[in-house]
């Protein structure tokens, strides 16, 4: 582990996302709230908001932080469910790990509560967004043409084509916000 | 929760796949063990292993069973590192969630130990690639033509193109086996 | 701890029940959404069913066991959320401390969402109901007149007087099933 | 979650309490140390630390927080074992949960030790007694009379008759201390 | 980890030891119960057991089990405090690294509780003394002259000379049991 | 638990050793990578590292603390493997018990990987060897003649002979560094 000792602490925030593939009646029933086993994306928050609290249990060299909010947006698209994570801290290390685990654990409790029904999901595009605070400053992930893009290539490469990934971005934070 | 206690206990395995996208630079300080913050697939590998026994910690209606043998296997490509993480129970529920699980952690755990040098990194294709075992009998995962095949495909699309899938299920294997 | 290596595995069931007594203007604002931090019985069914998994970690004589189903039910009362966990099993031991635990954790839950609004709620009669299974056979509790029910005469001089507990019971049991 | 990381750290403190009703031979045997599975006010008092220390990991939207001191008193009555826990932190957010959250769980436990003897009891009374530090200052809950009181006479209405509410806190902090 | 799925359950027990050596007047202390942290020994016991059942969560490579019985012995010599894990369960795999994770934690709880009064404390001749069930068939650890006994002479070198080991372990049962 | 609010956060270290005593062959297969179960020291560094994060967990009256940074160092012997861990945090209570916990759940590692080949396995040493940070200023252990210097003599006492324990210290930095 990197020493953060001498560090000060300092607000930091950072925003992860990802996607679940899955079939267009899946994306129905579970905006319809037909899935049997209950309120996915309701349950799907929980698990991310209490993964992001555990990061530091589960990914062996990162620091244990106070997590000081945490909030899991959800939009549903014709073949997918995008996921969103943002974390805040006040504290001496980022919350990348924080962002992308409390991601990838709602995307795969999104899985569990759907496979019954639909066992060939995929869950891609889990990246980082947006990353600030601490002594390396501002990150934002670029879409197109950036020198940094090639991720995000990528990601849109699975993505469905109809929309960009920026406009993902704003949908996303306002469609199924907690 | 489903009631699993009406099931008898059988034997069940899954194996779930996933990939890390990263600068093929990244991928050359993994293999040649040069990442400063220590051996990236060992410490990888044990997160992946701890990320299975405790996932009904993490997924809220995973029933909680005894893992009885996991393990991870890694491939180094030209700009990913492929994840693939084997589980086995004797028990009344299968272990798809434990071996998806798995994967994500040790994905996680890789992106956690390459971040400083390579933010930009994607974590994708994460499915299911097989399952055995219960009353549903054998599942596999199609790669071409198949009506399950869409998942692949995205998968697929992600690839690099110089392998097919399948062919990187038999390299990943051999290559980094613990 | 009890030695239960001598013991056969069979199938085991524990209901438990508590109240959260609080405002009619609190009771109101759960069932109409309205609480600010977010769906406030979905949060706690999660809370609930996390917790009965885990109940070996925070009760120290408690034997692991592998819960194989558990369901949170609730009911709105005027002044008063009811909570009922109901928990299977096939073990060696009882489920009556991961039903007990499973309600309790539910009830903290309901608490922590509501208690920016109503500071004042009171957690009680916090009891086993049902236990089915293993040697002790059968054990229900009673409401009037047994020898055993000192325990529910606690518990029903706290109820609101319009519905005998065992009315409760049912109502429980169907009007917000998961 | 609500957004912590706005506040600055301050000394914060609260007390919660509740009540283990069981028959006079059960609290007669805890006092005697004559229960065969321990001595359950000791164990039930690390039970409560514990709690006390990982509230976030059970109850979903706490903010994790790192507790700076937790004592557990309890008082052995006629027909019940009070529970009193005192939780103390410096940190953005108040320590009512983990106060409840101990107080629950040492009642647990104490349940769960004694409970081949006596299956009957109750556990009632779970409230917040004292919170201070924060913004919103010093909530004391009020016995008789107050605007505030409801709850607590819903937990007198469960009460032995022989004490005020009021003599049991005094009594609780005094008799058996760790 | 090695495939436990083949193998059948059984009953399996494990028995190991340590020793923490200290100081006369802190023996004195523990056994009088004037540590001013509390009883010493009982909250090393409840340590010991709580670790017992979650040892597949600290040593990566362990297989998950549900631990049947847990019992931790103690014996107060004139410099050191003798610990005795005792562990049974029925499964695949063995319990000797639940037995020495008991251990080792009751020996840390016991070092934590009086390091203030005596920080030069160590903790050693740690090992397994007995394991049966299982393939491997009966192990015990021999005190003189046999192949094994290297790990055994290096404790005895470090005990006091007035006890040999053997009887240490019939004390350790009689002394301070639970 | 000590009330640790009245202090100031402030830069705190700890130091703790132990040994891992073994036959010569155990320690050559371990050199050498040739242990069936995986890279031994690898496994073991992040079993440690974990542990050192999850100390309050396991203690029962240990603060939670954030962990600023944890390194394990090995040094292989001609029959043991020595282990340390060093810690380092900014908060109001020292890190000796994450340090102790770290070196001692390192060891487990190791006794769990190599059991297979060598039952007969001791760990010992186990010891506090450096303070700093907090109101009592600095410690450290003597080895020879110092009034403290009782259990380092217990210590060298179960050492092989050809190294003071001194000698071992610096040792272990380097060899086997992470």
């Amino acid at each position: 582990m990197v020493d953060v000792t001498p560090k000060e602490p300092t607000h930091r925030r950072a925003v992860a996302r990802c996607k679940v593939f899955m079939r267009p009646e899946t994306t129905a029933a579970v905006a319809n709230r037909e899935v049997k086993k209950g309120d996915v994306l309701a349950v799907a928050r929980v698990a991310g908001i209490q993964a992001a609290k555990r990061t530091s249990d589960m990914i062996p060299l990162c620091h244990p932080l106070l997590v000081g909010a945490v909030s899991i947006n959800f939009e549903i698209g014709d073949d997918y469910i995008a996921v969103e994570a943002n974390v805040d801290t006040v504290d001496r290390t980022g919350v990348e790990m924080e962002a992308l685990h409390a991601c990838a654990t709602a995307a795969l409790t999104i899985y569990d509560m759907c496979k019954s029904a639909d066992r060939a999901m995929v869950i891609g595009d889990l990246a980082l967004w947006e990353k600030t605070g601490g002594r390396s400053g501002v990150y934002r992930r670029d879409v197109v043409g950036a020198p940094d893009a090639r991720g995000a290539r990528d990601a849109s490469a699975t993505s469905t084509g109809d929309t960009t990934v920026s406009d993902v971005s704003d949908t996303v934070t306002n469609v199924v916000e907690s």
